[in-house]
């Protein structure tokens, strides 16, 4: 038997930082061991919210692939692709949108809280969605295309996508119903994702400014972890804190100290034995450490300037064979062979 | 310089009626040579109202190609292709998708009173748009496509379809602004179009049932229009009548009789000296001599079974060709390549 197929998608945004890495990067090369995988450069997405600022996607594009391969996304076993390569997604898209009621898109709650949050809608009703751009609108729509064109099982994401699934798993059991079975249901895949803070304590963001990038020298990452945010209370070397309030433990010290290290941690923060630039040195070294094999695997990518589109040239061919495939049966299915 | 170009697209109805004739392919033939013309099966748009009734979609094409080519279509001039065949289609309607405010849609009369008659919405307020499915709401969207990716000039449409073409005059013009200019603003080309009633006098349409075939047997074109309505005050032969109350005559006499018929079939109809079914003899010969080169031509390609496929293959490549230069263009200009 094989295995079930995976595929998940991130917007072209560039250099990576530690909050991806956590977040969605190790978590995607250990599912790659164990599943189909596919991962695509979702650059269509980036225009549902950013179609009027379109300069740097391909040059996003090809920095984000880099850095998923210094990671160790490996392009023999998963298929590393560019969505708008693949003109199936685009044609499984038009026609899940003939079948799609319109009502299922505007009582989205995530496309309805970004929305609000880019002041393109006033209030929570679902009219009001009813205002934004049409493929802003179809955002799931698009989703439930990318992952029914490979059929796949499975699709790891992050809590607030599950509304999204949800409505591929709608549109599959519809186009099923309608026409015939040829679509999984696929399944969201919630990992435990540790929640990342930057520099500020904010979430670790590009565009709050407060990011540590995985391509960055060590002594910049150093830098900056030094002067990360620490328990706000701890204003003097001798004032106690606590861990709970450290944005710093618990992004990092959590993931990276060993069990000794945190007690000691615990112990010296509370207690104001340790200063917070010493206690930040414990968890920097795990995290240089950690960076240093990405680090050099980046270099080796960087030295070779055609490698990136090479793999997503290949990708590319490999997802279409799939996409192609799947679209001979869909149009098979509707009536338009 | 080269002539401009014309697109214009036909959902796959089956076989085609004197309605079509009068109302579209005369026209069509007329135009194409003056124009760098395509004409297309228009097979993705029948989803947007048929999608659960999608079997005789691939059958229907067939047939209505072969009618255009009966008609004199000339596939060497003009490139007849199959929308659903270019996915450059889908994949420029997506980009639209993601620039178009989803107002422009919901406000379009055309959708609306046909949602209404198809009994998809109660009223006329523009939220009740918002119901429909997802892609009959973005039919407008889709036309762009079809219509700019060939960077059409000219679109011969009825008057109904004025506010689609001024959508995608918007988006076109929206997109050369947020980009740059690759598209021209195309124009609605208005023909005065003849309105062709069917044989109980309501418009001419297979689904009423009233129509008359290009491909049926002369015997059965002759029998149908001599049932065909005229003016309900000639209860019995006696009784005077008036041409403009009579449908046969205003559809049919008035654009195949003689100037020097017409005027015989007036004074006729108005003394009743004539009787309908002799009246409806006049036109019927003009009729029959119309639709019999075309009932030839129409045996020739039904005896070289392989033509419409070929025909459509060929007319496909010519468009894929076009198509994909123009996504070129715009990958380019959105940054998407």
């Amino acid at each position: 038997m094989s295995p079930p197929t995976l595929l998940s998608g991130f917007r072209p945004t560039g250099r990576l930082h530690l909050g991806h890495l956590h977040g969605t990067l190790k978590n995607w090369v250990k599912l790659q061991a164990d599943y189909r995988s596919f991962f695509f450069v979702a650059d269509w997405h980036a225009l549902t919210t950013a179609f009027e600022q379109t300069e740097g996607i391909a040059r996003s594009t090809r920095e984000m692939v880099a850095d998923w391969l210094a990671v160790g996304l490996d392009p023999e076993r998963s298929v590393i692709f560019r969505q708008s390569s693949i003109l199936e997604h685009a044609e499984l898209f038009l026609i899940f949108a003939m079948i799609t009621p319109t009502p299922w898109l505007l009582r989205n709650p995530t496309v309805k809280e970004q929305a609000r949050e880019l002041g393109l809608i006033a209030s929570d009703d679902d009219a009001e969605l009813a205002k934004i751009n049409f493929g802003h609108l179809g955002y799931p729509v698009l989703q439930a295309a990318d992952i029914l064109v490979y059929k796949a099982d499975k699709v790891p994401v992050g809590a607030d996508q599950v509304p999204h699934v949800e409505v591929t798993r709608e549109i599959a059991r519809r186009f099923n119903h309608l026409y015939r079975p040829v679509f999984p249901e696929p399944d969201a895949l919630l990992s435990e994702v540790p929640k990342i803070a930057g520099l500020d304590g904010r979430k670790m963001s590009k565009s709050y400014n407060n990011a540590v990038f995985l391509s960055e020298p060590p002594a910049d990452v150093e830098a900056k972890l030094s002067r990360m945010m620490t328990d706000p209370r701890r204003k003097r070397r001798t004032d106690p804190g606590d861990p709970a309030d450290c944005p710093a433990y618990q992004s990092f010290h959590k993931i990276y100290c060993t069990t000794d290290e945190l007690a000691e941690v615990d112990r010296g923060c509370k207690s104001a034995s340790i200063g917070c630039l010493d206690c930040k040195r414990i968890m920097i070294r795990h995290v240089l450490a950690d960076l240093e094999p990405i680090r050099e695997r980046r270099r080796e990518i960087d030295a070779r300037p055609a490698l990136v589109d090479a793999v997503l040239d290949d990708g590319n061919r490999r997802a279409r064979a799939v996409a192609s495939a799947t679209m001979g049966e869909v149009r098979a299915a509707v009536g338009l062979d």
